[in-house]
Formats: C-alpha cells, sequence, structure tokens
C-alpha cells in the first residue's frame, strides 16, 4: 500500500505488529506482520519522504518497495490496496471498491516506436478476481496507472485505448516486478475520484480519502476471509 | 544505462567483460566490468524486455537497476550516460554532449497537493560538474526526467518549471535512489533530438541515436580520464 492514511484501518482491525526492517536502513519503507485464519500476512507501506513529509506514492517507491517484499518476505500472492480514480461514464461511483481484473498497463508511458510502445504501455496480469467478484459483490475492472494524480487528455485517450476503467499511481509497477518473479498479483481499490467529473481531482480525492480508506478495509477483510476459505482447505 | 545501443561503443572502447548476474536471475540487467586507471568500472544495462525484445527503458527498470548496483557492487560515484532530448532555444544542437548540474527534477509526476506537489517535482542533487565541463569543454545543464519518449505540452511546460534543457526517461529516478543512499551521482547526455522542434521526437531519436552514442562514448573517455586524474592523486 502506498499510503500510510490507506493501510492504518487494516492495520488496527488486523492488529498488524510494526516490525524492524528487513531491508537496508537507509529505505522508507515499512513492514508490519501479522495473521489471519491461516495465512501470514506482511502490509508493506512507502513510508514518508523526509523532505516533503508526504508518503512515497507512485511507481519508483512502488517499484523497488514490490521487489523488497518478493525478495525478503517470499509471498505467496501479492495484493496492491489502496484508493484510485474511476471512470463515471463506465459506472464506477465514489467510495466503491473494485477488484483488478485482465491485465494492469500504464497510460504514461508513450514511447512511439515498434516494441518500445508495447513494452511502454505494459500488460502484466492480474490473479484471476472474478470469482471472488462474484462471491464477494464487489464490482471489477481493468486497472491503469500513471506517476500523476491529475489527468491530461492524452493520459484519458491511453487509459481508454488500455480498456481501464480505474486509474491509480502504482498498480502497473508493481505488476512488472510480480511478473519477472511469477508472484501473482491482484489490486483492491476504493474510488476517491471520478476522473471524468468536471471536479478537480485532488479536491475530490482529498474529500473522499478517509471513507475510501474505510470501504478498502472492509472490502479486505472480505477479501481475506475469501482467500482464508479457498486455500486452507 | 537503459539502451546496449548506448553502451556498446563504450564496452567495446574499454573492454568490459560481461559477468554473470550478481543478482536474482528473473532480473533483466546486465553487468559489465573492467578497469580505468585506478578505478574499478562497472557497468549495467537494463536488458531486454523478454515479450518485445526492446531496452527496458523508462524510471521503474533503473530505479530498481540502480538499488541493486548500489547494494551490490558499492560504487563510490554512479555517472548515468545516455542520449536524451535537449531545448533548441537554449542552445542545444543535436550530437552535443551535456554534463548534468543542479538538480534532477520529474516532468511526469502531477500531484497537485501541497507537499505532494514538491514530492512529485523532486529535486535530487547533481554531483558538482561545474570544473569538469570547463576542463573538458562539455556544455551542462539540469536534467529533467518523464517516462515517455514523446511530450505533451503539459510536460514541456514542467520542464521549463525545473529549469531544465535536458529530458531524459531515467535520471531522476537513479537521483531518488542514489540520494537515500547518499551515492554522489552525474548524468553524461548525448542528445538525439531537440524537443521544441517540429520533426517526431522518435524519428529524430531514430535518426541519430548511432552518432550520439558515438559521441556519448567519446565524451566518457574523457570524463574518465578527468575523474582519474582528479581521484588517483
Amino acid at each position: 500500500m502506498a499510503m500510510e492514511s490507506e493501510a492504518l484501518p487494516l492495520i488496527h482491525e488486523l492488529s498488524l505488529i510494526k516490525q524492524q526492517q528487513p531491508f537496508p536502513k537507509q529505505l522508507p519503507f515499512q513492514l508490519y506482520k501479522g495473521k489471519f485464519g491461516g495465512f501470514e500476512i506482511s502490509l508493506m507501506t512507502s513510508g514518508v519522504d523526509p523532505l516533503h513529509q508526504v508518503d512515497n506514492v507512485a511507481t519508483i517507491p512502488a517499484t523497488l518497495m514490490t521487489y523488497l517484499a518478493i525478495e525478503k518476505l517470499q509471498p505467496e500472492l501479492i495484493i496492491n490496496a489502496g484508493t484510485a480514480g474511476g471512470i463515471a461514464i463506465k459506472g464506477c461511483a465514489i467510495g466503491e471498491v473494485y477488484l483488478s481484473k485482465g491485465t494492469f498497463c500504464f497510460h504514461d508511458r508513450r514511447i512511439p516506436i515498434p516494441g518500445f510502445a508495447e513494452y511502454g504501455q505494459g500488460s502484466y496480469p492480474s490473479y484471476d478476481t472474478a470469482d471472488m467478484a462474484e462471491t464477494l459483490s464487489l464490482k471489477c475492472g481493468a486497472v491503469s496507472t500513471g506517476n500523476s494524480l491529475d489527468l491530461l487528455d492524452k493520459d484519458m485517450e491511453m487509459i481508454h485505448y488500455n480498456g481501464a476503467i480505474i486509474k491509480d499511481m502504482e498498480a502497473a509497477a508493481i505488476g512488472w516486478v510480480c511478473q519477472l518473479f511469477a508472484v501473482p498479483l491482484f489490486a483492491v481499490k476504493a474510488i476517491t475520484d471520478l476522473i471524468d467529473d468536471q471536479a478537480p481531482t485532488q479536491e475530490q480525492f482529498l474529500d473522499n480519502l478517509s471513507m475510501a480508506s474505510q470501504n478498502l478495509q472492509t472490502a479486505l477483510i472480505d477479501v481475506l476471509n475469501y482467500l482464508n476459505q479457498k486455500f486452507s482447505n
């Protein structure tokens, strides 16, 4: 999870315990551990930028954090949980929680040279969430990732080109690392803002962050119960 | 270095030897080693995407490669060498080689919330290249980084806001990791394209990549000679 405010409800609900860093002390990432049913749960957050006192959001910290999670914790499954934007005309509403489906792509890596274009777009598989979504009455949709919170017309064009209805800032970067190491990944994203709405993304995001993080936590508990039931037999 | 074609002239000139990977075999990065004067030189390239057979360019692989370089090789200094775009009205010409100065910033991480905005822009110091530039008759300028080869109007606005005259796809990501670990970093960038020119970036880039990579190699030898003279006494 990129942001502490997105993670805190779950950390409290599951009584996860903050760990000493199992990676170099220069890195800002935070690690919490606990148990849920038959699982060991490790929750990582990207930590705080020391200069600006904000969470280390976007693809660059997410890339390194995912590598370290895989190297140090050897997870059987990674869940990228967080808040995201959604497309209203595709049926998204603020506060709803989506599961990823299909592939994770980028909308801000435009490299118009054959081969590089497809590399830039990316296409990293999501774990199949169809049964989970039906069982838990959650919606699902493809996620497109970019490094900005706001959205240019070209970004929107690429999001449509990617067939995505959810827009986030980390998932495809995590997908790149997970694909290299063949670790299954899916995303759980609570909608804070509607990217095809007139209101500025940052205002919607800040207004809805706390509510969406609560909904995210509720859905994550459902997801963990589902996985526990599915895999503990 | 992100691209093999950027690195090959230097690999040949210095007779660098390809090494067995000192990092997990799932990672695509390539490592070459050799000696130059009193130095050990390690050259890393980002390797090839197995699906699209193109170099793993842009910030995500650069982030992970820099972390692994620091963790496994403990460098005293990192040089990010490659090709880049330049701003013609600021005096850049195709084929010229620039040294970085000032700070490395991003032009594609727009997060318009106080604190997050400055975090997104980034500001990671370049090693002071003023004397090197004067001694070697190279130009220097600030580098701005984004994940796309092409350029939107908003990207150009942010590059100007960053005070940059060189536009690349990796340096600031490398700068973020180097700053965390307090490893000095500067960039050496050969201009393949003029980003304020009418001609499409990708056409200029492909036309000039080979020539710029040769100029880059010549400048890198000068830079290594300068550093060898400065630090071997």
